[in-house]
């Protein structure tokens, strides 16, 4: 029986990934708390109807269930973090003014996401609740590419998005949900025959718009100022587009487009929706967007806005970090020994000792360098 | 539906809790790594043959199970890391020599562990693979006593034990494997009616030995000195009650004491165990021990010591921590107080931005400082 093997698509972190997704990972959460995010750590089992709140088919699929012995009841092993931090704003701190919130933690999926993804993602993500301006659209956008740029990952591209077009245009065709469940599959899909059959019935403004939103991505000012011409005009889609150019003004990234068929989330999403894309991966590296409405199957809506990213995913895109290595310290009772031992490990260093009767193996080495005692004095000299 | 109920025995960390788990959970990493553990983070989903390795029918039932949908195999969700860490060690990194690993992660009980216990643990540990003096049991029983005192908790009390009395006597009696478990469960609950009961049948030596071994617990020489005495002179309990008089004296501990009788991880556990108590909880609070065959399941046995303990458990030990205010920021473009924000955050301060059309609600203020401008400088003034 070889049960050293794991599952398919879940993987150990041996010590060099294991340490530098840890250092990222506090990198991370330095950076939410200096900007006054609070961390909370909500459990990787709940009750399944807790988990699975908007309805989303694809989530449900993706969610391990099991059985709790305690209850009966069927639990779940949380596949995002994002609907359990809404649930901690609206029930557990239930403040009335703005909630910033950040969290790292696994997650599970029953399949794997993407290529080359892993079913054990670690989520990491910041959520600002109670406030529906752009202003903290803007703050959320900007921490996520400043959370890029601080560990490490150049050359990243940013793309907007506005649920909020998608959702007017079938508003005003007045659309049954068995149609806008198609439409929304084949614009994800950007599967245009699908999309040219769905359309068919509607009225020639509406089957164009549908029609155009796939072709709506792009260089910003581009695709805003074609979407202005090509759309109906429309008070949420006007606003939307508004909001759109404002805050692509404003953000400071190299690359930034605008996707207005990105549906991503669109269960949960209520506005503004951004991915950020790396040359490395094939998907998005770190996404987000507004939800106003998630709190409401806890009882309490709430503005809410957030990105999240897999530090597992962003790790492969790092270079490999150079490891450190250690100062080998011989076994002894000398206490200027020890002394030493612990003054070097609080400057930082790497200290192992030689425990007798060990042998050593060369390719097994972990230390460049050799404390011993010269001349009376306890000294680090190079092996 | 009350949809935001957890199960029971299983909670959020709020931001107080969550912050100050996490800076503990660094505090002994720093310490781990600094003493040349290489952190390793094996997956909490693996196929359950691969976690449940020693045959305790008590793991077996604390262990949560669930259906792969790729292969259609059981996956259990780990309820103990030491297991995967020593799969690691024997298949994965393949050493020759001394290996020291250490990992930090949750693991989840299908029951709660004890009292006022939660059923998701966050267990951080070391192991020592390679090497089987008793250098290697003191090193790992001092790291656990540094990492202890490192996080804050204090007064705390050692118990070393050692499996090898208890199988000496087993295998002198010729005991069979039933017999064994009776006897290995009396004695974990101290029930000395049942285990008078199953003695009986035994010579004299034997019957005397195992009901002794209840009573031998207490002061270390004291206990040491009884044992020597009272119980059979067989080579391996010699041999162990001579190990734990060397490493008692070796270990500089203001409280320790010794206990011939508990058996705790007897599954897995093969010489020198130990547990760390403290007055505030119930429960062992840090444990570990000698587990020289837990590899040979996964086909390589190794010497192998380690300890692990739990930081959710151990949180409830430490008095609160003040929380450090914010400092609260106006909203701007101002290109001066965008630097002096970047400035105060590089020197550790938390800088909230007060978004535009935020109200304030009195008891939720974060900070304690304004960000104002003065004579032309933004300067940091008492509220």
């Amino acid at each position: 029986m070889q049960n050293w093997l794991l599952p398919e698509y879940i993987q150990d972190m041996l010590p060099d990934e294991a340490w530098h997704v840890d250092l990222i990972r506090a990198q991370v959460i330095d950076l939410l708390r200096k900007n006054g995010y609070q961390l909370v750590a909500p459990p990787l089992l709940e009750y399944a109807e807790s988990l699975l709140i908007d309805d989303s088919r694809d989530m449900d699929l993706r969610t391990f269930k099991l059985v709790d012995q305690l209850s009966g009841r069927t639990l779940a092993l949380r596949a995002d973090i994002t609907p359990q931090v809404a649930r901690i704003d609206a029930h557990l701190l239930n403040r009335q003014g703005i909630a910033r919130l950040c969290y790292a933690g696994s997650v599970l999926h029953t399949m794997p996401a993407g290529l080359n993804r892993t079913r054990e993602l670690l989520q990491i993500g910041a959520e600002l609740y109670g406030h529906s301006g752009l202003e903290s659209d803007l703050e959320i956008q900007q921490l996520m590419l400043q959370a890029l740029a601080l560990i490490g990952v150049q050359d990243v591209h940013l793309d907007l998005g506005h649920v909020a077009v998608f959702r007017a245009l079938v508003k005003h065709a007045q659309l049954d949900s068995d149609l806008e469940g198609g439409l929304f599959a084949a614009l994800q899909s950007k599967d245009v025959t699908t999309l040219q059959g769905l359309v068919a019935g509607l009225d020639a403004e509406s089957r164009s718009a549908f029609m155009t939103l796939p072709t709506l991505y792009g260089r910003c000012n581009e695709v805003l100022e074609r979407a202005r011409k090509l759309l109906p005009e429309l008070p949420e889609i006007t606003s939307a587009l508004a909001d759109l150019q404002t805050v692509a003004n404003k953000l400071q990234v190299s690359s930034i487009g605008i996707d207005l068929a990105d549906l991503r989330g669109y269960h949960y999403h209520s506005g503004m929706v951004f991915a950020a894309y790396h040359a490395g991966s094939h998907d998005a590296i770190a996404l987000g967007g507004r939800y106003d409405d998630l709190g409401k199957s806890f009882g309490r809506a709430r503005a809410a806005t957030g990105f999240s990213m897999d530090l597992r995913q962003l790790y492969r895109l790092l270079p490999a970090q150079t490891a450190h290595l250690a100062i080998r310290a011989p076994y002894s009772d000398d206490v200027g020994l020890s002394a030493e031992i612990a003054n070097l490990r609080a400057m930082g260093e790497v200290v192992v000792v030689n425990l007798p009767g060990s042998e050593e193996y060369s390719g097994e080495l972990q230390y460049d360098r050799d404390l011993v005692l010269r001349d009376g004095v306890w000294q680090v000299v190079a092996i």
